[in-house]
């Protein structure tokens, strides 16, 4: 029996049935889990799981509060769970859309947080003035009109958080009406409408083949009306070819933000119900710990602020494709269930072009690392969507109207898939890294949760939360709590570490399906 | 017979047979073309053409030099020359590569630009130092990094031309070792080998998919040497992951460039071959007069350089798909022929997969206005090459090795397409536009040429060179002497209208062809 300090094995949701190892467990040890005690009766290896209570021959093996597998012999509490001992089962067979719908979390309300309310009722956590770029050839100009503003001239306008020129490497040499086109055109789109952007203004070249004028008639977008001004003094849409050239449609940019900054400036923040949170779930430069620590941490805040009424948004098809039985299950209806395959088959059809394979399934260091099935190594990437039902599934870039876990299309690409969850309305970002992502995403703000504590250590001017701790004993739940608490916080205005860098222009990135012409 | 103030015909190249009207002439218009009297027999419109000699039936009608269809019947002097009595005949049976190769043009010698000459050989036209983004996650700490070099920082460093940051949207999310990934590694390195980048750093994030250690090594990119210091004390290559995160990694990249301008400033302009000079055509932004104005002058400017024993590179493939036999035809050998038909076929294959298709066969509007054969509009485009054997056949961002007229894969895309150039080793770049682009292409200057008066005269800040007065009665030749005369001068050092407003940053655009992940 050897001596524990603190317990070895970390719970990752209170439904599971096995906990994961934080360090390699020997024999024989004894420890008590969540009140029960427990003697391991294998060793069991860093990132692997040991059964906390018996679990029969045919039951569902629960980790983050999901069905990762069933056992296929009768397992003990205190031992190793691995592929010897479990199989995929029934969950192979069908995606049984909607066939395991979890209850709605019990309602928190009263919490608010300190926000932006706009005229039209929607709820922002920032207030950007945005040049919306329409394609590379007026991405100079843009830049250029922004620099024009330096800090002094911005201090004016206290309660504007800066002019993010919106730029990018895409717009022209598209097909014209076509899926790209219509993509780009909903992630611009969605910028200008997002609520984090007190006013905007779109700078094209003219030629191009996405105008700023189909953008604006197809979108709906409009000038921010200035009173005692008539719509038609300020301009929407500035072409570089109309107005004769980059220096003039500068210095004309450059005038009409200077019209829109003191209306842009009359906001105030006020309390507004963390119901209006719409949460954008990444993870980038994942590492082993990201599916024990920062990403089930991050469940468990998304869950938090569904019960709270918001809304959390999953992302990333490539990395849950062939895991998404895990979702289509919790899908709340048959149809969210089969937009989701829908969106799966596109990707597996999209990569096929390429001669590219999408494959989930663990590999040999995946399973000696403790991964056991292919629904458990996607469960790692879903976790940090929490345990409640699928209630939608967008695609790219879609503005997010329902309340509760959704799903977007997005790559796993991290600029690409949090540029469309904002294009969608999230106007809180988390951002879960094991390796050390710098991520920011103007108009809104990115909490970085680092996985592990030597990262985070390493590089404390980017990472906002340690969930690393979970590792060192910490639980999960509590680091989910800290999670939520941050946003509520950084929704209210405190500034994260990415946006106090001023990180966030260069990671604006449209999700470009292709082809280049 | 109407009264003629100035000769209404363009006459494009001296072995053409046809010239091109540049306004409405009416029927029974008597003149002079070329010393030789001419009385048009019909009324030609606005960009259609006129047999300025008697054209046999069977015999080829000449533009721009080249074959773009034949006379289906005898056409006389004076005659309109359209489908009516043209016929593409033979031109569709085959590609015929190397069945057609033009005689190397009369060499012309001794002259030299200003130029800078690098240890290794390589002939200079600028003089930058480079931060090279391996990914988006990179690009804000490159950029901060080049910002700490305020205008007079870098006024100590007078042989300067400023410091780039290459940042971009990829580099990760692609497949390892794919087809992508090489040619976002060609593009970077290209780039770091550049003769006009004097000195450069990497600035990666540490877990991407292309990492800088990946490219370094795939590419021989080695760090500056310093006199009095050992290699590894400047590292090639600074991660973000290993130094600690983005401020860290400024102060680091900031460190490492300071003691590499002191070596990058040691140059001096001094007279080199025009024969190392490698030109980059691009057109964008096109009009009506593209193909009878700027794209013909760049043509002769083509032709001068290569007559020089100079390089001038086209791309744009989708622009020449279906007229691919004109280049074909004149290529230097059968392999150079048959790369391009390769290179063709990979865009016919590549767009099939997204349902796209290229077809260049003139719509109704482009017949409209005086085009008559596919040849012919592809010819529009491929008129800024000249009309000198095609030596070499180039993938995307390949090092240009071949004098003479060669041809680069490249998407019609300009930021896309010149960046490739530009990575193959172009030192000048000539734009030809007829709607206005403002486009700049560090660190390579970019000379503008307009296709028409008025636009020129709208854009004046951001135009070089108006080929629009061969509307007015300037001869094709003037200008293209014109262009070949500013390629010498802008070489030596005289700022282009894009360089004197620094726009090239934004324009740096490496070409995916996907899938991002
Ligand atoms: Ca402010
Ligand atoms: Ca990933
Ligand atoms: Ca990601
Ligand atoms: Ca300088
Ligand atoms: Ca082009």
């Amino acid at each position: 029996m050897s001596a524990v300090t603190t317990n070895p094995f970390i719970s990752l949701h209170a439904d599971d049935n096995i906990a994961v190892a934080a360090r390699h467990v020997p024999a024989g040890t004894t420890l008590e889990i969540a009140g029960n005690g427990l003697t391991t009766n294998d060793a069991i290896d860093l990132g692997h799981k040991v059964a906390v209570i018996a679990i029969a021959k045919g039951q569902p093996v629960k980790k983050f509060g999901q069905t990762i597998g069933f056992a296929s012999r009768d397992i003990p509490a205190g031992t190793w769970v691995h592929t010897h001992n479990v199989v995929i089962g029934e969950l192979e067979l069908d995606y049984a859309c909607a066939s395991d719908i979890p209850p709605d979390p019990a309602p928190i309300t009263g919490r608010a947080f300190m926000g932006y309310r706009r005229p039209d009722g929607r709820a922002a956590t920032r207030n950007y003035v945005g040049i919306i770029s329409t394609v590379n050839c007026s991405a100079s100009t843009s830049k250029y009109a922004a620099a024009q503003f330096d800090h002094e001239l911005l201090e004016q306008y206290e309660n504007i958080d800066g002019i993010i020129p919106l730029v990018h490497k895409a717009g022209c040499a598209m097909q014209y009406g076509g899926d790209d086109h219509y993509q780009l055109n909903r992630v611009l789109s969605g910028f200008a409408k997002h609520p984090n952007i007190g006013a905007y203004v779109i700078v094209g070249l003219g030629c191009e083949t996405g105008p700023g004028s189909f953008l604006a008639e197809k979108t709906g977008l409009v000038q921010l009306q200035v009173p005692g001004q008539q719509p038609e003094e300020l301009p929407l849409i500035l072409n570089i070819q109309d107005v004769g050239g980059v220096r003039k449609t500068v210095q004309r940019t450059v005038e009409v933000l200077k019209e829109l900054l003191p209306e842009a400036n009359k906001v105030r923040r006020e309390p507004i119900p963390v119901s209006e949170l719409i949460l954008g779930c990444e993870c980038g430069g994942s590492d082993g710990n990201s599916g024990v620590t920062a990403n089930p941490a991050l469940g468990i805040a998304s869950d938090l602020l569904i019960a709270n009424g918001g809304t959390s948004i999953l992302a990333e098809t490539p990395e849950i494709c062939g895991g998404e039985h895990t979702l289509t299950r919790r899908a709340a209806t048959k149809e969210v269930g089969e937009k989701l395959i829908e969106r799966v088959r596109w990707w597996e059809e999209y990569t096929a072009k390429f001669g590219v394979e999408i494959n989930n399934n663990p590999s040999p260091g995946n399973k000696k690392g403790g991964l056991t099935t292919i629904y458990e190594k996607s469960l790692g990437a879903i976790a940090k969507g929490g345990g409640t039902a699928l209630k939608a599934v967008y695609q790219y870039a879609e503005p997010v109207t329902e309340k509760g876990f959704v799903f977007m299309d997005s790559p796993g690409y991290d600029p690409a898939s949090v540029t469309g969850m904002v294009a969608g309305g999230a106007n809180v970002v988390v951002f879960t890294t094991g390796r050390g992502s710098c991520f920011g995403c103007k108009p809104v703000p990115s909490i970085k949760v680092a996985t592990n504590t030597p990262m985070y250590e390493r590089m404390v001017d980017d990472m906002d939360i340690n969930a690393g701790k979970v590792l060192d004993g910490s639980t999960v739940e509590d680091v989910g709590a800290e999670i939520f608490e941050m946003i509520v916080a950084t929704a209210s205005g405190e500034q994260t570490k990415s946006e106090a860098q001023g990180i966030g222009d260069e990671e604006f990135c449209p999700w470009s399906i292709g082809p280049v012409l």
